[in-house]
């Protein structure tokens, strides 16, 4: 794979020029660094968003879930999709309205979904999903029928682009003088403490993988 | 305005239905703890998804930006839109691969964007932005040069449902008597130590309401 990705008429960032990123390690950091995508699709003219995880595994990330989710049936149908994946890093106050903006690093990706068929293949896919969502914890291998029963849908990352915004506050020069404070407001996800899952087995502890939890 | 959304079929929630919430209150206050929705929409059938800033304000959302944005002339053509706004609260770490989720509350609106074209009314969402992103912060008034280079959106909030996930691990309970951990790590987005502006004169201290920022 190349390491940029090439610009096309969608992924090119028309605003802003300067906060676009074509490439290709910039992007996928962004994207492990997210577990939750916007999923876009339209259904008879009428887009839908709908929040899912996902997880990257080399050059295409993918998800799961129900046959009978509407998501999964309408971005499964090979139908292009938007793929948008949003990570916030602070709020930016200026000192008026329209210098209050935030510091944030998007992916957007455009694909076609392709189901996966292959039983070997959903598996791994399983267990990089695992990896991708808590690193380091372990799980039983998952049954025939629950496989069965979960649509699997990649999609190729070979048309995606990134926007970062990093500068903080951008109030005008003018502005500089106004007695009113500006600056950033940094924000994180952060992990708290682990809750044990009501039915865990007394002699079961809490793993340091969970405790130390971050993205 | 009725104090649930009347279930439209692109609001009913189809997939664990019993997630599913109408309520208004319920829905705003999600709405107001966010601040980024996802909006999708259709231009020549492909779907966008675009992160932006956001407020309520009443019965309605907002959001403005450059007349020359993509999203804002796609979203702003009273075309069809999708607004999405996903708060994430827990990682969920089942048995299984298939048990790996997220406990999360998240709000889909289906609506027609209204551009706002009065002077007063515009001034008057500039503010409520400001408050609604950083209670406390006081701004310079916009300017009419501002306020005209700047295209604001109302999307009518009258078909919206939302979904929360709240319970944790959900393992069959065959799984119950494995010997791996089973748990929730919660997520919340904090904030750190506020950064002051660089050009911030050099008497004009950081305010309380950024130094105890919070959703």
């Amino acid at each position: 794979m190349p390491d940029s990705f090439a610009v096309s008429d969608r992924t090119r960032v028309v605003r802003e020029a300067n906060r676009a990123v074509y490439d290709r390690e910039a992007i996928y950091k962004i994207l492990d660094e997210g577990f939750v995508c916007h999923v876009g699709f339209s259904a008879e003219g009428q887009p839908f968003v709908i929040p899912t995880m996902f997880a990257r595994v080399g050059d295409a990330i993918y998800f799961h879930g129900s046959a009978a989710s509407r998501m999964l049936r309408g971005a499964g149908g090979g139908l292009p999709v938007c793929i948008t994946v949003t990570l916030v890093d602070s709020i930016v106050a200026g000192r008026s309205g329209f210098g209050m903006s935030m510091d944030y690093r998007s992916v957007v990706i455009f694909a076609k979904a392709e189901k996966i068929t292959d039983f070997d293949e959903k598996e791994r896919i399983v267990a990089a999903f695992v990896e991708d969502i808590m690193p380091g914890h372990k799980v039983r291998p998952p049954k025939r029928k629950e496989i069965a029963a979960t649509v699997f849908l990649r999609f190729p990352l070979s048309e995606a682009s990134a926007k970062i915004r990093d500068h903080g506050v951008m109030d005008p020069e003018e502005d500089h003088a106004l007695e009113g404070w500006a600056g950033v407001v940094p924000l994180k996800l952060t992990a708290g403490t682990p809750r044990n899952c009501s039915d865990l087995g007394p002699d079961i502890p809490t793993p340091e993988y969970a405790k130390n939890y971050r993205r």
